[in-house]
C-alpha cells in the first residue's frame, strides 16, 4: 500500500521553534530550502535577554516574554521557560499540524546523500494511517513499496488516524547526561530507513528535539509540566518532553490513535557539556524509575473521549498514585490542570 | 551499549533446513561461506519423492520420511509435510540456538554490498538481551554504536532473555497471496539496518522464513498444528507459522523473554504463481480475522512456568474459545498436544 497523494497544504502546517539561543541565522539558512514555504512560530526563551537574530525571507510570528505575559499572564508564564518555550507555540498555533524542531538541529541527509524533507516526512507520517493493534514486521506499511504482510488480518488493514509522529537524530542523539558523559565520543551514524507505528499499549520515551503532531487532535496532550527542580537549558538536563509524551501516548492508545517513531532524522550539533549537567541530570534519571511504571498502569475510563478531559484524568491520577512520592509530581498534576484551562481559552480560539 | 564478544560457539547452533525440492546444490554452494562452519539438518518434505541432490563439504544430517516414521510413528509422521517438515529438524535438533531458513532463500548483501551473516546476527540478537517492556526509539541498544535513549528508566536497561529472532526479506516480501497476485511486480529493496524487540503485548506475524531461536527456552512454541484444509507447497498457501509464532510470543510475554524483528534479511527468489494460490489462500486470510483477537485476548495462570505447560494451556484455550467456530481450530489444538508429548519424548533426549 502506499499513499501517493498526501492532501495536506502548506498553510495547515506551523513550524515552530523555540529559540534558547539569539542567533538564529545559520539555523534559518541551513533550513531555507525546507522551511520556507511555511508559517514559522518562534517562541523566544523568556530568560533569553538579548534580542533575536533571524534571517530575511522567511514567514515567521515571534513570541517574547511581553508577548506570552500578555497571552497567558504572568503567573502562568514561568512554565515556558528553557526548552518549555515551544509549548507557548504549539498553544497559540491555528494550524491543523505542528512540526518542532530544536534550533540546534540542521538538516541531515539521507542514504543517497539528499537534504531530508523533515517536514514532508512528518507530514506523511502523520497523515497515512498507524496500525497499532498489530505489528507489521516490514514496518509503515503505507510506505512506497511496502506493504502488510502475510498473516496480517485485512480488518486491522484500514489503521486509525495518527496523531503524532516522533523523529529521529543523527550525528549526537538524544542520550541522558550519564550516557553521554560515559561515551561522550558516541555518535549516531546509522541511518534507519523506516518508520513504525509504536504499538498500543507500548510506552517509549518521546523527545521532543524533533516532532509532529496533529495538533486538533493531541495538542492538549503536550505540555509543559514536568518540570524538575534543577532543569537546565540542556536536552539532558530535562525531561518534561518525556512524561507529557508518555502522557499522550497513553491518550493516544486510550482514544484510538496511532503514534510512529523512526524517520525523519536531523542532524543534531553540539551543545554543552555533558559531565558538567551529571549533578542535575541523576533527579530526571531517578524519577523515571517511578514515572514509567505509572504510565504502564494508567487506565482511562471509556467514557472520557475528549482529549482535554483524558489530560485532566490523568493528572487526577498523578496527584494520587504519585503525589506523595515527590513534590514534582503534584506540581506537574497542577500544571497539566493548569494547561489544560490555558488550551480551552487560547487554544482552542 | 555494546556486546563486542558473543559467547556461543559453533558447535551450539543447528542450521535446520526444510527441503521442498530435490536439487539443493545451488542453495548450499551460495550458502557455504556463512553455513559451512556448522551442523546442518536437512528434512526432506515427506511428499518430495526424488533423491535430495546437496553439496559436498557440509557436516549434514538429512532426515527423510523413513527417519520420521521411525522416530516419531507413521500417524504422528503427517504433521511433517510441506513447509512443516523443518518442525522434524526442531524436535531432533540437541542444540541450543536453531537457526531456520527456506530453501528458496539465498544470502542478501547489506548496503555496503557485504554478503550478510544471517547466523552471526541472528546469533547476536539471541544472545544479547531484549526490551520488552518499553520501546527504545533507537532500537536495539545492544548494538555496536547504539544506546539506550534520554528517558530510558535504567532498571529496564539491563533487558531480558531474547529467545526468538525474526529476519527478514529482500527482493521477494513474504505477502499473501492476494497482495502478491495484485501486486506481482513489486519487490522490496528497502534494507532497514535496525534490530527492535518487539514490545510486550504486542503480537506480530511471525515468518518461518527466516528465523532463529533458542531451542531450550521455546521450542516446544514453534510447531505445526495450524494446517489450512488445502494446504500448498508455497509459503503464500500456508499460515502455520504464522499461528506458532503467535502462539510464541503470547508464551515469551508470560515468561518474561523477548523476541526481537529486523535483521539479518535473506534474498528470496521467486517460486510459484500467486494467482494460481489465490483460491486456497483466502482459507488461511479469513481465519486470521479471528486468530488475532484469540492471541491478544490469551492470559496464562502465573503458577505456569515450564515452556510445554504453556503450549498445553494455550491448546486448550483455543479448544475452548475457537473450537466450536471451525474445525481446523480443534485440530490444531490436538496437534498442539500432540507436539508437547512428542517433544518430551523425542526433543528433551
Amino acid at each position: 500500500m502506499s499513499h501517493s497523494h498526501i492532501n495536506v497544504k502548506d498553510d495547515e502546517v506551523d513550524i515552530v521553534i523555540a529559540a534558547l539561543r539569539s542567533d538564529l541565522t545559520s539555523f534559518l539558512n541551513e533550513w531555507r530550502p525546507i522551511f520556507s514555504r511555511f508559517h514559522l512560530i518562534i517562541v523566544q526563551d523568556p530568560d533569553l535577554k538579548e534580542e533575536l537574530h533571524l534571517s530575511e525571507g522567511f514567514n515567521i510570528d515571534i513570541y517574547k516574554k511581553s508577548d506570552i505575559d500578555r497571552i497567558v499572564g504572568s503567573s502562568s508564564s514561568t512554565v515556558f521557560t528553557g526548552y518549555s518555550c515551544r509549548y507557548f507555540g504549539f498553544l497559540v498555533s491555528q494550524k491543523k499540524y505542528i512540526v518542532s524542531i530544536d534550533d540546534d538541529c540542521m538538516p541531515a541527509k539521507d542514504k543517497d546523500g539528499s537534504l531530508v524533507d523533515v517536514v514532508a516526512q512528518h507530514i506523511s507520517n502523520l497523515a497515512t494511517p498507524a496500525t497499532p493493534f498489530f505489528f507489521n514486521t516490514l514496518y509503515d506499511p503505507f510506505r512506497k513499496g511496502a506493504d502488510f504482510v502475510r498473516g496480517y488480518p485485512f480488518s486491522l488493514r484500514t489503521g486509525v488516524t495518527c496523531a503524532l509522529s516522533c523523529g529521529l537524530w543523527l550525528n549526537l542523539a538524544d542520550y541522558d547526561a550519564p550516557t553521554q558523559a560515559l561515551k561522550g565520543g558516541q555518535r549516531n551514524s546509522r541511518y534507519v530507513d523506516a518508520v513504525l507505528t509504536v504499538p498500543a499499549r507500548a510506552l517509549m520515551p518521546l523527545s521532543g528535539i524533533n516532532i509532529a503532531f496533529d495538533r486538533e487532535l493531541v495538542g492538549p496532550t503536550l505540555f509543559p509540566a514536568f518540570r524538575l527542580a534543577k532543569e537546565g537549558k540542556f536536552r539532558w538536563e530535562t525531561v518534561e518532553d518525556i512524561w507529557s509524551g508518555m502522557c499522550a501516548k497513553v491518550i493516544c492508545d486510550h482514544l484510538g490513535l496511532g503514534v510512529k517513531s523512526g524517520l525523519p532524522y536531523v542532524w543534531r550539533t553540539e551543545r554543552g557539556n555533558a559531565i558538567d549537567s551529571l549533578k542535575k541530570e541523576w533527579e530526571g534519571v531517578k524519577l523515571m524509575e517511578e514515572v514509567v511504571p505509572f504510565f504502564q498502569s494508567v487506565r482511562l475510563n471509556r467514557e472520557i473521549v475528549k482529549t482535554e478531559d483524558c489530560v485532566l484524568e490523568v493528572a487526577k491520577q498523578v496527584k494520587e498514585q504519585l503525589g506523595q512520592s515527590d513534590p514534582v509530581f503534584t506540581r506537574a498534576a497542577e500544571a497539566m490542570v493548569e494547561w489544560v484551562k490555558l488550551w480551552k481559552e487560547v487554544g482552542s480560539s
